[in-house]
């Protein structure tokens, strides 16, 4: 009986796996990777670390595998999304600042004056997510996240903001964690602005977020502690400050990097160079039809430095339209 | 045959339950703690949280659940350990600093000039730290800080500081992970110093350690990424710092906070102002033998304010006297 039973189970997942590539005796755990060097070098690396008694073992508490998030997990184009639910927000906000009219960068930014905007540069932005990030309580923050996610829709997809999340990136967070990985988001985006959503999009809890973030204060109001965010830097996530971030807030190094830019050299370069075995992987945006075509050269997400880097160290580079089969859960 | 084997099996079980107090079908989960209100306290808050469809189950994920360290994990008389660690590491440093011998706060120290060390205040403080604690890579600091515990004995128990911890603590921690709870440490203590050896201890990984901490720098040096320790605060994890060292690194309210300090006062006041179960829990200082009896004037680890709204609101307090069987795991 038990025998046959077996059998009867096994045999479907045996003739699976005979007829497809890269399987598991679950089936394939990347299905919408194209085959290729790329799916064979995150299929060997997660093989061999896992292999107990193989040379490149690594125990499970040292899995600490590590994604950045804008143009990694999900897009980055026209504009970085947070910077759009900045703008929202102070579109939002306007009628309750009649002095906004006036003043910039308020004034270009409610007169749909983008090239007035733009020339404020990045203390027009600053000033923009000074009154959108700051002012009010983490839980009243939360709640507007919320309410944006809900209620705004991506310019060329037509769907909320944390639906143009990539489908293959989603599987490799999901076959990693099934290899004892933990899974960590490293990213320049804000930290509050994440945790809202990630758990829910990519099973990633908000204790393992890395990002940045403002200042904040604690006090009683009425007797009920609160945290009241502050309009002032407190840690920036990024270059640089990635492998800060790492060390900050993780406190131990990752074998596994995953990045799109050169705002994420640093974090590829520090995880390169632990000992024992690495991988570090880099999404090159190829695909100007399904997605966006981008790099050396581009405003957002600009991938140069950290592209030769990759080039001259082997380290894992994804051709988006070569590699991914599937870019978006909601293609068909 | 099966069900033989059954009874076999569960009638040990259930003579062990019947002849002791608070036990599982696996025996007493803190056999360390004596049976009274504070042991029921934790017990049944654990058994409501963890009982699926129960009225206060509270999901895995969000069983969050922070310690301070000194005086709650591990003891901190008569000086703080890091503090002893930071006064060693200049004694071990001072063949190099000749100028030390001339120079204040170190003359004092060198010279075991206690009074004149002490009249140096924070700030002689704050230099012992910053040359103990900055100006090598975090790689560096972890070696200096292994040596330290590998070699120095704590003046009354004369056993490593690693050793002075607490056996009733231990067990919480173990039982608490046992259902579903992730634990993790919020301590003014420095984060790197904990990292070190907190896992091995306490079985609390490094990403699960908030702490206070210096600022650092990333380079390369010689094409090798480092970080490197400055001499400067980034943020101090004590007080109001606590409810914001948990937002920011752990971004989640815990359900279960335990303190020994007013240090711990507003993380246990953030931890209560939360909905739904909350246990908000005190280390009292009471036994003067087997460890030490301090509280409201004591210089470290003044438990005053906290005391007065733990009385208040009910939260629990370990009498370490009455409640506690056993205090280190060394004893006999």
């Amino acid at each position: 009986m038990r025998t046959r039973a077996m059998k009867a189970f096994f045999l479907p997942v045996l003739l699976i796996a005979l007829t497809h590539g890269n399987v598991t005796a679950a089936g394939d755990p990347l299905p919408s990777w194209n085959d290729g060097a790329v799916k064979n070098n995150i299929l060997s690396f997660v093989e061999k670390v896992t292999n107990e008694g193989g040379a490149e073992f690594v125990p499970p508490a040292e899995r600490i595998a590590v994604f950045d998030n804008d143009g990694t997990l999900w897009a980055e184009q026209p504009i970085y999304f947070q910077v759009q639910f900045a703008l929202d927000r102070v579109k939002a906000l306007a009628p309750k600042h009649p002095e906004w009219k006036d003043k910039q960068p308020f004034k270009a930014l409610l007169e749909g004056d983008k090239k007035g905007f733009v020339a404020g540069g990045a203390k027009a932005l600053a000033d923009v997510v000074a009154v959108s990030h700051s002012g009010m309580t983490t839980e009243e923050f939360e709640t507007i996240v919320n309410d944006w996610l809900a209620t705004a829709k991506h310019p060329r997809f037509k769907r909320p903001y944390n639906e143009i999340i990539y489908q293959p990136m989603l599987e490799l967070l999901v076959y990693l964690r099934a290899n004892g990985f933990k899974t960590f988001i490293v990213s320049g985006g804000g930290v509050e602005f994440m945790r809202v959503w990630v758990e829910k999009v990519y099973g990633i809890p908000p204790e393992q977020v890395v990002g940045s973030m403002g200042k904040q204060k604690f006090e009683l109001r009425g007797g009920k502690p609160v945290i009241v965010k502050l309009p002032a830097v407190d840690f920036v996530d990024d270059k640089e400050g990635k492998p800060i971030g790492i060390q900050k807030f993780i406190g131990r190094r990752p074998i596994f990097a995953f990045g799109n830019s050169d705002g994420d050299h640093q974090m590829l370069q520090w995880t390169a160079a632990g000992t024992g075995p690495r991988f570090m992987g880099l999404v090159h945006h190829t695909d100007a039809e399904r997605e966006w075509a981008y790099d050396r050269t581009s405003h957002i997400g600009k991938l140069d430095k950290a592209l030769d880097e990759a080039n001259a160290k082997n380290w894992t580079v994804v051709d988006m339209k070569k590699d991914w089969k599937k870019i978006f859960p909601f293609e068909q």
